[in-house]
């Protein structure tokens, strides 16, 4: 694998396909509370211990019987049942129903011995010690045998699935304190340029904030991964090998900026040296100058540093790569058909994304230059402009991507 | 309001506007940090409080010059400017650009008093203390004014907005550290039915786990809500009595079960009688003994025992009343057309929700009773049945509410 120099620009679903060929799925796992664990990906295999539910019981309020005595019941000519105890939940009856005799029971509550069935209390009347049965039952009808649900032994579920409320649900019922899971990627975070200063001190002439580690940050820790936010780096070949050579502490590194002359080159050049690029410039826009590689196997972004060809290429590559990682299945992109609101002309020989704002179902672009944050700050989603596509007109439909769900 | 019997059930749509009737938007808020803070919901109005960026920069790498300067250059016949130094980004240059000359400037650095443009490094060469300008640019181009990206004074965004990567992204960059949004509701939990033993200790006879705080917890936790798992409610007036009461700590109250017989009328008389029963038994299956009401002013959910019904309607009832309190976008449901894999038939006067696998882009009912929580564990989603309609035929197309995205 050659560096491309910059200028041969990767298409996007090129460079997809690279960054795919060199990102391996996480193999740590680590147990954590089941009330901790949605949306984590199961790495055990979960075989039921027990039967559940562990007893045969009632699924409806009614009376236990043996269904052969309700035959021939009606309305008109019901059967009458010796009636011997009342079965709450929580708790066994000793006792056993026999020939001509019923139980009251309620759903949930286990079904006593000699009882095969339950005829809901609604196709029934009480008198005493005396209950009439007006309509015959199957047998098992209303009430599930021990193991209706999992029977003991059974495999349940596998490695690999994302955890879902049904899952922990069904861990819940096995009684699972806690659950192996793959542990969250951790990606290291870096900012580089001069010009670049930390909230909480006053800004000097010339320079502005921190945006990308946040934007990254967010981005990173709501699709799988755990963002250890690492500083801003010097504009020196030492200071960019030190932080390179951290990487191997982590499952990912990605870099924003720097937009100084030959800082870009200059990131490439080290990471050349230490270890390997893969892509350097995509050939969409915002983001051409978007940087991937590998030093001591751990992948590396460097993403640009302008705020929002950050963040969207934290959407178009890196969740991508993250989620691989992480073992989630893809980002599940919402899309929607609406009508563009206006005429729009932007002329690029890259693929563009293009911010939009929704209103009654138009879509407005969002004008901004891409090193303006606000124009994802108003954005609902966005469109695509495929290469060779340079103007919408008003009223065509369009594909938006929606951004804020 | 009266209260409704059980018996005469209400329908889903009607269920959720009585729901919505009752629920009012939370009115609290709290300081959080700005990384804590996506998916929060914005409490406060955002001003810019300086420009941004806070100077005219370059956004391009090249030359900062007089527009009129470069004039009628090309090529063939360039025009040459005197450069007198270098401009990187993080500091100010403290000379002027006069008439004939250039500075050498990156990305992002501010630009030099008296210059009005940048020329692309691609259409210069630089010899020496000469560049060559091989192209006109007209003035403003390749760089952004002070406040291109938001103007001191600008309303940049108000309160309710959902906090995105790209709003996070926008306080940033004004330098916040903490931001003011609307604080979590806090949704008690409690299970109820003798027969229900928490995790972590052995089973007695006739005991199940607590499935329900464990489903119920995690979809409010998924929907902006803090769960607050209270325990399990004893089969006594009291004791529901002491639980519904300490209802007014919270901004919602939950509670599952008990299927004991009576125990379902116990929590409505007892609601009553502290507060109002606004509905009680639901024309949805599964889950019809659902009960919402309100005691000193907290709305409350009485949800089935059933795991399966109550996961259910925890997705049907539940989550649009936390959304609302916590001021957060109905929930976006992603559905897809699929062919149902089989005949199916499942009889029913109520609307039903069929728990289905998804396989070869056919669905697949995943047949289990409604107090099997396997049939959510093993759901990729859910198809509707309005009321009439009890079969679908193999190959017909259903809509599928996916489960797992």
């Amino acid at each position: 694998m050659t560096m491309k120099p910059f200028g041969e620009l990767t298409p996007r679903v090129e460079a997809l396909e690279i960054i795919d060929t060199h990102i391996k799925p996480i193999e740590g796992t680590e147990m954590i509370p089941i009330g901790e664990s949605n949306g984590r990906v199961l790495a055990e295999e979960v075989v039921a211990g027990f039967d559940v539910p562990p007893f045969p019981r009632a699924s409806m309020d009614g009376y236990a019987v043996k269904a052969k005595d309700t035959e021939g019941s009606t309305e008109e000519k019901p059967i009458f049942l010796k009636l011997i105890g009342i079965q709450h939940t929580g708790g066994v009856f000793q006792s056993t129903v026999n020939d001509g005799e019923c139980l009251e029971i309620a759903t949930g509550a286990p079904m006593p011995d000699g009882a095969d069935a339950v005829v809901m209390v609604e196709n029934t009347k009480k008198d005493g010690e005396k209950v009439s049965i007006e309509g015959p039952v199957k047998a098992q009808r209303n009430m599930a045998e021990a193991g209706a649900d999992m029977k003991r032994g059974t495999h349940v579920l596998s490695p690999g699935k994302t955890i879902t409320p049904g899952v922990i649900g069904a861990l819940a019922a096995l009684g699972y304190i806690e659950v192996e899971v793959y542990r969250k990627p951790s990606v290291a975070i870096y900012s580089s340029g001069p010009e670049i200063a930390p909230q909480g001190q006053a800004l000097k002439p010339g320079q502005i904030y921190d945006i990308n580690s946040y934007t990254m940050a967010t981005v990173i820790e709501a699709n799988g991964g755990i963002a250890v936010v690492s500083g801003i780096i010097e504009d020196t070949i030492e200071s960019i090998e030190e932080s390179l050579l951290s990487a191997s502490e982590h499952d990912l590194w990605v870099v924003s900026g720097g937009s100084s002359v030959g800082t870009k080159d200059l990131f490439s050049e080290v990471m050349e040296e230490l270890g390997t690029v893969y892509f350097h410039g995509v050939k969409t826009k915002p983001g051409k100058p978007t940087l991937f590689g590998e030093v001591d196997g751990t992948p590396m972004f460097g993403m640009p540093g302008y705020p929002t060809s950050c963040l969207n290429n934290s959407y178009i590559y890196l969740i991508p790569a993250l989620r691989k990682i992480a073992r989630l299945e893809p980002k599940h992109w919402v899309k929607v058909k609406l009508l563009m609101g206006h005429d729009m002309v932007s002329k690029s020989d890259r693929e563009q994304f293009i911010t939009v704002r929704i209103e009654d179902r138009k879509a407005y672009r969002v004008y901004k230059q891409s090193g303006d944050i606000t124009s994802m700050t108003h954005a609902d989603g966005f469109i695509i402009l495929p290469i060779g596509t340079n103007k919408v007109d008003e009223g065509e439909e369009v594909e938006v991507t929606l951004l804020h769900v």
